[in-house]
């Protein structure tokens, strides 16, 4: 997605570690023409899915996630990050790359139910441990996960490959496919035809 | 508003030490035809008001005011919770009643500029410590606080009232004048008119 792509080179930052960050525009300041733009972008790309809700973690997925719901007319379910307290709570364990160290994230019992048709909305795919987690967390509810629209995936690192490899549709707007820090250089993928 | 009095009465569940907890349409799960609602509400509310930017706290306000940010077409602040790790952001500490401890809530410098015109939205207004400190951080960055929107305030706490006195426009959604968790109470305050 051009616009997204645009916005990236624009006004995101490379950090050591093939860290990308995106705070000007995707989550501590946000862009909502954008943000609104992209959630018509994954509408047109889904829907002929049937959604009976979208998924996201918290906190930097919640923006596209509400307006991809907003397109389908169904409830968002936000996975909270923190240990959970209760056995009131599904809960999966995410190892982030970025911060080197592992994570929970957690959904109340009952917010997804059996036979849902889930459709997971996130900002990155990385190493794909978050999104896991979150498939993870829909399979102990007895969902289904009918797809996932991520904002920007990193194709240098495998979460993408692994996930399509298990079958499931991933959807992202931008693929980034090599990321330089020192020569502030990225390079996108774009689909054929 | 009634439509938000009617899903904290029928969505919402009390606990002990006046919490009203409103995860299963306002965070965890999100309502999103009711949360453009009151979007719309604010939006009617504020209209008149020149607003530059929307700014709101991590996580549980963002999808209310990412709806304000697209209906005023201007861009959203979050301020993020935890530690800033470095100079480049405003802090401000926080206390939370609810989980009876101090945390940090950051913006970082340059997203929110001198002279802007900034109106705060908020899931939440009780002793108004998290508004308080954006207020705050606004004005570190020398901005102005145009108005404060906010779904659920309880009155019975004193935020909404140190706030006016101080001169804000504070416009609630709904206010709670009397909450009882052993009868499962809940009393809402209207506007007279």
């Amino acid at each position: 997605m051009k616009l997204l792509e645009d916005a990236i080179i624009e006004k995101g930052t490379i950090l050591p570690g093939d860290v990308l960050k995106v705070n000007a525009f995707l989550n501590e300041k946000v862009d909502p023409e954008l943000v609104e733009k992209m959630a018509d972008e994954w509408y047109k790309l889904f829907k002929d899915t049937k959604v009976d809700k979208v998924a996201t973690i918290e906190s930097s997925g919640i923006a596209l996630a509400l307006l991809v719901a907003l397109k389908f007319k169904c409830e968002l379910v936000v996975a909270k990050k923190g240990d959970s307290t209760n056995n009131d709570y599904f809960t999966a364990s995410v190892f982030s790359n970025t911060k080197d160290k592992d994570f929970t994230i957690s959904v109340q019992k009952g917010f997804i139910r059996e036979d849902e048709n889930i459709l997971i909305i996130d900002d990155f795919l990385a190493n794909g441990s978050a999104c896991e987690a979150l498939i993870s967390i829909i399979k102990y509810a007895k969902a289904n996960v009918v797809g996932i629209g991520v904002a920007i995936e990193k194709e240098f690192q495998d979460g993408g490959k692994k996930l399509r490899e298990h079958g499931y549709r991933v959807e992202s707007l931008a693929i980034i496919q090599k990321m330089e820090y020192n020569n502030h250089v990225i390079v996108f993928k774009h689909k054929e035809g």
